[in-house]
């Protein structure tokens, strides 16, 4: 990534744990990799985040909520495909009995190294009729990409690579020394009982959503509810990712917010668009720049094996383009499969048409993390004044952490008391923050750096008309208001 | 339990189901033993069990909030005093190979052999020099409980049980067949990266403390909060329970709303009191009935290793009283210890004294699983009316998954328009159900049975005057509301 934009998410990063966004988990022990902690602001962003997510997909006739356990059944994961395929494949050294994830070992190369591979895999292109010509034709930064995904991918281009000796070990540096790719299941497990064997292995989900198909039948029976209809929930998932990275972006622990949208099949493909739709502009509404949002659909070839169509949310991070959501027509994979290995009906009886058939499930699966992580980055600014830089975060009120702060000036005349009143009074709707030192424009200053969209002054005229300034984080524009009508303000500007 | 009772909680786990509060976690798989899911309505009280807390909690100048990971470093449980201390006895069985928690084991016994125990137990004192008439000079019951707690606790008096062959095997029946109790520790286990061995062992957190604990410096810079003050947190904890029992009570998944309030040495009698107060009123004022709480002081030679006092909220369950929050004088145990573990200091520097501390902590500690079960369990009633019994949950409007619902009668005139725009304007706001089929009484007793506060009927009056019947769960008297003033109305019902 570009320097400047390193830079920018480093700043964002160190302001992060400055002002209490996030901290690194067990930081006074040297940190948990892949985990994070939530900070004073930081848990309230996330509040928001998820609560701005869950009026938006259940205040609505056709979804409900659920919070399904994070410790479930061992059968679910096989059904799910996830014992067999949620793997990464690991190679240890002979030599020196390092183990290594394939694809962080191929990134551990440098530039050299990787066109010594990528000339390789032309050569077995060729070698095994294949396009070398076409290949050798892409731009050197693709042929990379291409022999890497390869060689992560199919076990006969790793071993080619391995038996030319292209393959160096990261650590002994010996070279075609590696042991063929063994699957590593990226869910992380633990024994349920006082006995660790393979009978009390349980695992950590790796995702949610699995909580809601196992539940499809008694929650449509409780609910009565009709196709189509969605399921919502919020939770917190698992990945034994070997590889974390980029702050917030790739970590072993997450939260996740996922609705499965349960539709007749054959009116999948409407409900996918639908909800594509939706999901897309819910990140507009709630401030996110739209030039650094796009719809990324899957090609056809490398949609999962559950996947009809499948299509991400990516927003442009400091590090490039990532997903933030996925929306998935996931047909009737899922339930079709419960079916089969619990043995329950997972049915529908549609009675119009006096037909019983599996639903299609149209899934949208965010993560709360990441759309946290896109939230900040896209609020943060470093905006250049007359005589200083100013660095805000604009965040949409309904998302700031704090929804204004109360500044009385100096003390003359019952300003503080007049302030307190206002701060109590406000505080029994909203998060409100209370600050009377320092300088008041030093105290703006504090309250840009961390989001709050309104400032409200109380001063000398305060005790004369009773108006205070309110003042506006964006624009720093500032307008009187009634202290009797405040509460009327701002429920006017934080409605959703 | 006495077989009314035991029935009433029968009842209420089979309406949790039917109706979609709580569910058996991973149900379709034969069920993971002590895990539930939460339903569409079981997610909804949860969340305003929740919301409630955290409005209570960080709504004030002196609380923050944090959310921190489930995974933490392993070396923050060995400070913690989890690693040594968090332990269940475990016995073998020589001949058969068993496994049993001992005090399962010993809960498994009749009573004849509870008496026998007790016997030998006051042979074992007299033997030793103990007040053997004392002890036999307490009631039987009192004897079997004193004698079944010696046996846990004291190996000594297990090898003496187990040579006298008191301890009969739940399986095989042999009697003397047991090793010496083990330590099991509860806490589950996992393993981070590629391999699985001792050094990659992490464990699942069995309770959120420690997460303030290790942040206390993080959070004290970055907000600069002054003492007092306290760190509020909610989410997930996991113990590897062998015996989970009592529906929510006593599960291995489940989630705690929990403040540690850092306070000078000195000052935290005080503030135990003071929290102590305001944790048991906080059920009061959501509706708990007052007779069915108590406040429990620990007995001094009962308090943890780490607590200089100690008080339980106990609710009377069906099963009898248990504890649903706990709040303690942890001293300052936990940052000494973080502080000797890591090496960081965890002072805190008091500039208007102009000394350094090790700050005190009080604890309010409160399940957030066990009070939405409290909450359910005291809400619930069998009301005898005159010509049938009606089945109601009297929740706190507060926390009531549903506020009101909106019933149009029959489709006449447009009582159906009104209703769903009545319907679509108050859920901006609220969760709102809409019904429209069967007889009111029986829609009426729809919500009754998953406490819905308020109904509203549209009916042929509404057409003329602009008015609604608003009808009210508890007393069942109704009145009428104008239409356009129903969001008021809700809301001042709905104020905190």
């Amino acid at each position: 990534m570009a320097k400047k934009q390193q830079n920018t998410l480093e700043k964002i990063v160190s302001l992060a744990k400055r002002r209490g966004f996030i901290f690194q988990s067990s930081e006074i022990y040297g940190g948990l990799n892949g985990c994070w902690d939530y900070g004073p602001l930081g848990v309230e962003l996330l509040r928001n985040v998820k609560d701005a997510w869950w009026k938006f997909m259940t205040y609505r006739d056709d979804v409900v909520g659920l919070d399904a356990s994070i410790l479930m059944h061992p059968r679910v994961w096989e059904a799910s495909g996830h014992v067999e395929n949620f793997t990464d494949p690991m190679v240890d050294c002979k030599q020196c009995k390092s183990r290594y994830r394939l694809d962080v070992l191929y990134e551990s190369y440098n530039e050299k190294r990787r066109k010594k591979i990528a000339d390789a895999y032309a050569e077995l292109l060729a070698a095994n009729g294949g396009d070398a010509e076409a290949f050798k034709a892409t731009p050197r930064e693709q042929q990379m990409e291409v022999s890497g995904d390869a060689l992560v991918d199919d076990a006969a281009v790793f071993e080619y690579m391995n038996e030319k000796q292209l393959l160096v070990c990261a650590n002994c540096g010996g070279a075609g020394t590696y042991t063929l790719p063994r699957k590593f299941n990226l869910m992380f497990k633990t024994f349920v009982g006082p006995v660790e064997d393979s009978n009390a292995v349980v695992f950590i989900r790796p995702e949610t959503a699995q909580g809601i198909f196992v539940n499809f039948a008694n929650v449509s029976q409780s609910t009565r509810q009709k196709l189509p209809f969605g399921i919502a929930q919020i939770g917190k998932a698992f990945r034994n990712e070997i590889n974390t990275k980029n702050f917030l972006f790739r970590t072993r622990e997450f939260e996740q917010m996922e609705m499965q949208f349960f539709v007749k099949p054959g009116s999948d493909d409407q409900w996918f668009e639908t909800w594509r739709d939706l999901r897309l502009q819910w990140f507009i509404d709630l401030g996110i720049t739209p030039e650094k949002l796009r719809m990324k659909p899957h090609a056809e070839d490398k949609l999962a094996h559950y996947a009809k169509a499948a299509s991400d949310v990516e927003y442009e991070f400091p590090f490039g383009w990532g997903e933030i959501e996925g929306i998935h027509n996931r047909t009737d994979y899922d339930l079709s499969r419960h079916q089969e290995f619990s043995g329950k009906s997972m049915e529908y009886y549609d009675q119009e048409a006096d037909e019983k058939f599996v639903p299609y499930v149209i899934e949208t699966s965010a993560g709360a993390s990441r759309s946290l992580m896109a939230f900040l980055v896209d609020a943060y600014e470093e905006e250049e004044l007359e005589k200083e830089t100013r660095t805000v975060l604009r965040f949409h009120p309904r998302l700031a952490p704090f929804k204004a702060a109360v500044l009385p000036l100096v003390n003359r005349d019952g300003m503080d008391d007049i302030g307190m009143t206002l701060y109590r009074d406000l505080q029994k709707e909203y998060k409100i923050f209370y600050d009377d030192s320092g300088s008041v424009g030093r105290r703006y200053r504090r309250q840009d750096e961390i989001g709050t969209p309104y400032c409200i002054t109380v001063d000398s005229q305060t005790l004369e008309d009773q108006t205070v300034t309110v003042r506006d984080r964006d624009t720093m524009d500032q307008e009187r208001v009634p202290v009797d009508g405040l509460r009327g303000y701002l429920a006017a500007k934080l409605a959703g």
